[in-house]
């Protein structure tokens, strides 16, 4: 096909699955410190005394590992992504360590031409990041705003 | 009253308005270039062909600075604040932009003891991030796990 993909282009029912992150300790501190200085998410001997037993990421932080995979992904295939709209059903299902690896798993749910800026639509694409060990660490479901190659077709038929 | 806050002393309908963090665009690029890096995240240049008009934060970047003011206030309050389960409709209500000064405002909506981890509660909590103008830029449902002062209080009565 080749060049951008646009609203047009995504398909409801279409999964990728992509994304490498490897978690390094230096990094969860760094964010953990700035953001979400919990002491479970700076040091191994305060985790110990709670349930994640070692120093693990700040959910945002791992949200944030994600976003950078995906944003990635979007790159590479050059979609034409113009902004979020927010995310519903966010799930952090599991800790996330320093050594882990994560990657992604996509699929398009729905999408939706707006009404009042034709130029623009909403898609809806759940979100499950997984570690190395293909357990599902985080989920959700993000509404994203995407521009559409031909913003003067008429709205009912794209 | 003294002493840490448990899981026992939240109650719904309490409502808190605090936090002040001001935007800087040194930390909106370098956040971005790391976790978000949409070309309107990056450069006024490229903010200015789109409908962000200049230069604005990730959105999961406004979470953080979110985050960053809400972990305070729970360690100035010495709360027993021991992760979170997820987030419910979150939106991204405006752009945030540098040199914006971020509050915000949180709402207890609902608490329910845990019946397989007596010790352990879960409180829902409405948080909306505001700018300098009353805006508010940022809102979210927080599902969050506390400590109980009493675990071995009979569920019921929690």
């Amino acid at each position: 096909m080749g060049g951008r993909v646009f609203f047009e282009d995504l398909e409801a029912g279409a999964k990728e699955r992509f994304g490498r992150y490897e978690v390094t300790r230096d990094e969860v501190v760094e964010f953990a410190g700035k953001y979400d200085p919990h002491p479970f998410h700076l040091s191994d001997e305060e985790a110990a005394k709670t349930h994640f037993g070692r120093i693990s990421a700040s959910g945002w932080h791992t949200c944030s590992m994600m976003m950078a995979m995906f944003v990635e992904h979007l790159q590479e295939r050059q979609e034409a992504s113009i902004g979020g709209v927010g995310i519903d059903e966010l799930r952090w299902l599991k800790p996330v360590h320093p050594g882990d690896v994560l990657s992604l798993e996509t699929e398009i749910v729905a999408k939706r031409r707006s009404r009042s800026k034709p130029g623009i639509g909403s898609v809806w694409t759940r979100m499950v990041t997984y570690n190395q060990n293909g357990e599902a660490v985080l989920s959700m479901t993000a509404i994203g705003l995407f521009a559409l190659r031909d913003p003067d077709a008429p709205v009912d038929e794209a």
